[in-house]
């Protein structure tokens, strides 16, 4: 594990995003939110804020952090449940990693809740976006 | 939740993949064991095995299942390290967020541990491969 | 802890109800869907089901069991959110505790959703229903 | 989930009370310390604590929080054994879910312990008491 | 980790044993319950039921497993706490690991709420004593 | 619990050990790397990493910490592996308990990956050896 004792507590941004890539006519099921098992979209919030919360313990060598914002949000694109999540704390280190477990909680929900109409769906393009607080400042990566 | 009670209990096997993408010379670092966190490969397949536990916690409308087996397999193609999961339960309801997980948990800690030489790798193609036990029997989608 | 192992294999159901009692502008607003932190009743349906599937961690004495279905409804009456919570497993021990649990989780969700608005709500009347399975069969306490 | 990034930490507290309503011979037993799965109210005790730890996995929205301070107090009344929960912390938000939290698992750690006695107890009247620190100060809601 | 899905299920025990070892004044205030923090034997218990609950997620080659019973006996010898835990499950796999656990889980316990009167105390012979079930039958290792 | 509200936030520092004793033979499987279940010095490390996290949830009245560092180092002794592990963290109380947790969880790891060979293994010695931070400042109790 990195030491981040000596760093100074600064507000800490990161964004990053995925999707689930799928069948139209699966995609047109969660447009109507007429997915069998629930209402898919609020789901995959609620499961990405929790997966959040829970990175200390899946990421190994992650420390745990007091996260004060953690914002999903979902859009339908042609083929795609596209996901964005927004993570902030102010701590010693970034928040990175909360970000894309978030993106990886809610794109496993989906894939749970829609599986049994479409098991061939994918996550893709799980990156971050960009992240800012700590030395290196602002970072964009991609949009 | 759907309610499984009904359903007999039978062998599960499910088998799932994904890749973290990166830059060659991050790959070839951890080719050779150099990444200053730690040894990636042994970190990533603990990481999978551990967030396949965790599936019941993170996956909403999961129900709880004893896991029989976990195996977390990594390889290095050109561009990536390539993850396959395979767990096994016996049991009323199938593995598959199961194997899903564990590639996200496995695919989290390479990002992790590599984030700080190359913040841009994309975690790409988790999908599931195929599954067997229950009413549906094998189900192949993909190699 | 009772040991439980010498029970046999049998399928348990238990009910579960509570409310959270609240002033009627409140549950007006929540009638309209319009509490500003989210959908509180499909998130209080989430956070029941999860809180049944931590039972094992919140009861010093409970036993971990393999839940096959949690149902979490919700209806709203006069003066409260009415919270029902079916919980089934097929196991050596009843899963009461569950059901229970899960109605506190998804009390507590509610309250957390609309405390800003009306922080005296009250968590009222948490009970077990009826209960099946296992050596006392059918028993009803309640409606 | 609400972004508290822009509060400043300051001291907060909550008070939050709750009762188990039993028949009078269960409670008897209690006052007595003759419940046969053990000693009921120091069990009380230790869930109401580790309930308010867990409350940030339970409550979907709650943010994680560095509790300094969980006192659970069990009295016995005529027909309840009443329960307390005062809870600290120096951050962002408040408590008060952290609290209420701590004063459900005390109640449901006591049906555990009492239900093959007196399985139509009840959890009654579980509310907010008062709460201070943030920017609304010292708020009293009941006693 | 080992695939026990071919294994078939059997009543498995796991008997372990440890000691915390103290001074002879901190033994005697713990033999007229005068730890200031509290009921330290009962919290040991506690304690020790709670880890082994919580041992698939600690111990990282770990199957989950449905516990059907944890005992945790505690004598106070000369210089000691000696701790005793009993685990049974009806299983693949045997719960030598569950039993240690909750002696570990248990003598911390002791030591946190012994600590600030004497800090040198130790964890000392935290060994498995007899196991039954499974391919190997019954095997003692020691008393 | 100890309400540590009032106490400054300081850097602390703690450092605890232990061993498990193991038979020559055994131990020579570890020096080369050859024991069945994988690289256990590794998943060790891991362990007591992962375990330190777990600390406010094993540990009945343990505050939740925010952790910023914590190291396991591993040792071949004559007939033993030797851990140390170091935990930091800036706030209002000590990390004792998380550096003993880290030995225990990281002794729990080598016993169970090396059980099948050497049951009889033994965990040993686990103590604080020395502290630092907070009204006490620096304190050594062992090497």
């Amino acid at each position: 594990m990195v030491d981040v004792g000596e760093k100074p507590d600064t507000v800490r941004v990161a964004v990053a995003k995925g999707k689930v890539v799928m069948r139209s006519d699966t995609l047109a099921l969660i447009k109507k939110n007429k997915i069998p098992k629930g209402d898919i979209l609020t789901l995959a919030q609620v499961a990405g804020i929790n997966a959040a919360k829970h990175t200390w313990e899946l990421v190994p060598l992650c420390h745990p952090l007091l996260l004060t914002d953690i914002q999903v949000e979902l859009a339908l694109s042609d083929n795609a449940v596209e996901i964005t999540c927004q993570v902030k704390a102010t701590g010693k280190t970034g928040v990175e990693m909360e970000a894309l477990t978030a993106v990886c909680g809610s794109a496993l929900a989906i894939y749970d809740m829609a599986k049994s109409l479409d098991p061939a769906m994918r996550i893709q393009d799980v990156r971050l976006v960009r992240k800012s607080g700590g030395k290196s400042g602002e970072v964009i990566l991609d949009s």
